[in-house]
């Protein structure tokens, strides 16, 4: 009989949706991966074993008739093996299936220094070891779901009908000109301007680049990497981090908010189907009220309120006793998070658009509205988390803009981004999604550290 | 009758394969878009039509009935609109369809410096406008062919069971070595260890990085941005540019050959088949034997020979009086273009696997064969472009790697790259697609400018 060579993911899929022809055919055979712990009785003994395709390990069981026993006896946590094995199915036990090995061969052992071994490490301990820490289970499921949710934002763009726009990471300026940039220079001269001939900085947002693009194909989005210069040490700043940026022409806060939440909504149910392991993983080990929380936001209409009915139903709250770390509402103020999350958390209990803010705290590109005082953003601010995405329409009206951005002094280095006010202009609107965020708030992983491959956040860089 | 807001595409999918209820219900239709060019014959008048959403343009046809008789006749080309319409069937026409224009609106008009008037204009001029070129014909299809090309890629990694793993872009490392790095710093101090605290610059690459993930998830990919501060002024180098860098587990060189004959042969199909309207324009604009030899591609068994063999080929070639730029062919030399194209284009007639490198023009990571001559290195060389793909079986014996580092001094800095040797490493395969050249090689496309929304080279930065 042939020896047929397979994954975890491939033999769980077989054993529980294959017919009996598949599972006939896994009589003998070949599984390769890494030994997660081993334990000898003696006689018997088995090696929990993961391939890292699948959220679940599998059970080899090795007895004395395995050919390389004491081989099989001393593998240590974290070897490499290669298994020829037979499928043996265990409907009566929790695991449908086990292997039993009848040879191993011992690919690429481990020092004793290993700094995974058989108990709970913080996650503190392994943020310090970045490229070890793919191989725990909080981390498969991580960067798995990562994965997923990556793809699932592409898949709900492109199957809308936008078209993925590369916009660049080197760039000359620095979009809403809140100057934590990084700047970019040729490690030889060390000068700013050798390598472009003019001063150039890192990304903080694709938004400027791409809304050209939206005013030729209606419908883009870019999905990248942008950069904060921030020294913020909070579990939710990055100095690198994953930003998705869509943008659409003909499109008015409204049709934006739509936008928004049919996002959300398609990101929630597409983890949830796709991930149930890793979901599963994150609700018993992270936070019990996790996939409760996503199904309620993936089943609730989005609230609307303006900017400065939230300040009046916060000023009306404070003077019911509601106690905040900054109790001073007036209106033209920064919400903090405090007041983001009392409002969607205790006044709509569930996700939220809060919209118009004042226009002294939103960025110059947002559209003026008629009153003169606000402009035509929207925040949206989802329970546990506060806020998850931030959009506006933006402001289409040459003369507007221009006076905004003089006054501000980025009209000279903008000169192309008022060009397409100038050149068939149109209404259009847009919003951005911090990526790694957005996975936090999926998992319910608490620190943007934890989240990303290998963060880079201020003092700290070791890969 | 109610008013269906329609794009070009949806007008496009329902009357070429809609029912007839779907076309009913277009009898009055709103459209949203921009000219592209008007014709005003006095009685009645042409309005070519874009909306960005589809690369077929449409035909308004207005009267002096349609109201606003005068915006329409008054209508400059990249104007924005919006239009109420009928559909008029035509099915004896060249065009399907034509909508008859009811009334219209000026969203926005364009100043008299409008750089697209209708005519064509070079690349070259068009470069220097890349906010705008995105509205020619050439560039809708150029970036909706990399929009749909860089799902393609997800689509084939995720359905393969790869993890898509975002690498850092700002690192302590050089990757390769090659010195040629942009290095990133603060923008108020410019002291390079200010941030982080250690010297940092922009990576050349996302292998080391994702390795560590291989041998945790068996198979990853990473698809971002790269860098390199090269001074080529080359049609096909630009110091910004996307990689696709897959890596593999329990994988050798025949292994990773598959799969990025697979990957290749995947994305080709996937284009011809999503982007139809765009790959004929490009097989009749640019490049006439583009379609033909993406086809025969795709279908061709991709063929293997060593680069031992390819230097006999190249030998012996030049004694049959074959002229090259560079005639003397040595072992050990690395191949130039003209030679790459010479071994794909004329011996195989085909693609073509280059395989089994000197060491000493290759990267440290490869694996040394047995020869102790040369490492498990592929490159992947196709008709009309030579290279396309590059990669290796990767090194993954402890003590030959640390002596290949230790020798160009990386080992220190790299020691957490050293240590997935030391804890249950295994041989394993990886390659690179620079994903701009990917997209040249699908389009046909001659330089690396006309593919980025925003290229940056060595001097030229104005967005």
């Amino acid at each position: 009989m042939e020896t047929t060579k397979i994954t975890n993911f491939d033999l769980y899929d077989i054993v529980l949706n294959g017919d009996q022809e598949e599972i006939n055919a896994l009589d003998t055979l070949e599984l390769e991966g890494w030994v997660k712990t081993n334990r000898d009785n003696g006689s018997i003994g088995f090696v929990d074993f993961t391939d890292g395709t699948y959220f679940k390990s599998v059970q080899l069981v090795y007895t004395l008739e395995s050919k390389n026993y004491n081989v099989l006896s001393a593998l240590k946590t974290g070897a490499a093996i290669k298994i020829l094995g037979k499928l043996v199915l265990t409907p009566e036990n929790k695991q449908p299936f086990e292997i039993h090995v009848l040879d191993c061969t011992l690919e690429g052992d481990v020092e004793d220094d290993y700094p995974l071994q058989k108990k709970r490490h913080s996650f503190e301990f392994l943020r310090d070891i970045a490229h070890i820490r793919p191989r725990t289970n909080t981390f498969q499921a991580v960067y798995r779901v990562r994965s997923v949710l990556s793809f699932a934002v592409h898949d709900f763009f492109q199957n809308n009908g936008f078209i993925y726009v590369h916009t660049p990471l080197i760039t000359t300026n620095d979009g809403e000109g809140a100057g934590n940039v990084f700047d970019v220079v040729t490690h030889d001269t060390k000068d700013p301007n050798s390598f472009y001939g003019r001063k150039v900085n890192l990304t903080v947002t694709g938004q400027l680049h791409v809304e050209p693009f939206a005013l030729a194909f209606r419908n883009v989005y870019t999905f990248g990497p942008a950069f904060r210069a921030e020294h913020s040490n909070t579990v939710r700043h990055a100095s690198e981090f994953w930003m998705i940026e869509p943008e659409m022409a003909f499109a008015d806060l409204n049709d934006n908010m739509q936008v928004i939440e049919d996002c959300v909504k398609f990101c929630i149910n597409y983890i949830l189907a796709a991930c149930p392991e890793e979901m599963k993983f994150f609700n018993t080990m992270i936070d019990n009220t996790l996939i409760e929380r996503l199904e309620h936001v993936a089943n609730s209409e989005f609230k609307k309120i303006s900017y400065t009915e939230g300040i009046e139903i916060l000023q009306e709250a404070v003077k019911n006793g509601v106690k905040f770390d900054n109790p001073k509402i007036d209106w033209g103020m920064d919400l903090q998070s405090e007041h983001e999350r009392y409002l969607t958390e205790q006044v709509v209990k569930g996700p939220l658009f809060l919209t118009n803010y004042p226009k002294e705290i939103k960025a110059f590109y947002m559209r003026e509205n008629e009153d003169g005082k606000t402009v035509a953003a929207c925040d949206l601010l989802v329970p546990a988390v506060g806020e998850l995405v931030g959009g506006s329409q933006r402001e289409e009206r040459y003369d507007v803009l221009l006076k905004k951005m003089q006054k501000i002094g980025n009209d000279k280095e903008l000169d192309w981004y008022l060009d397409t006010r100038r050149y068939g202009g149109c209404k259009h609107a847009g919003f951005g999604i911090g990526f790694d965020r957005l996975l936090m708030y999926v998992t319910g992983m608490q620190n943007i550290r934890d989240v990303q491959p290998y963060p880079r956040t201020s003092g700290n860089i070791k890969y």
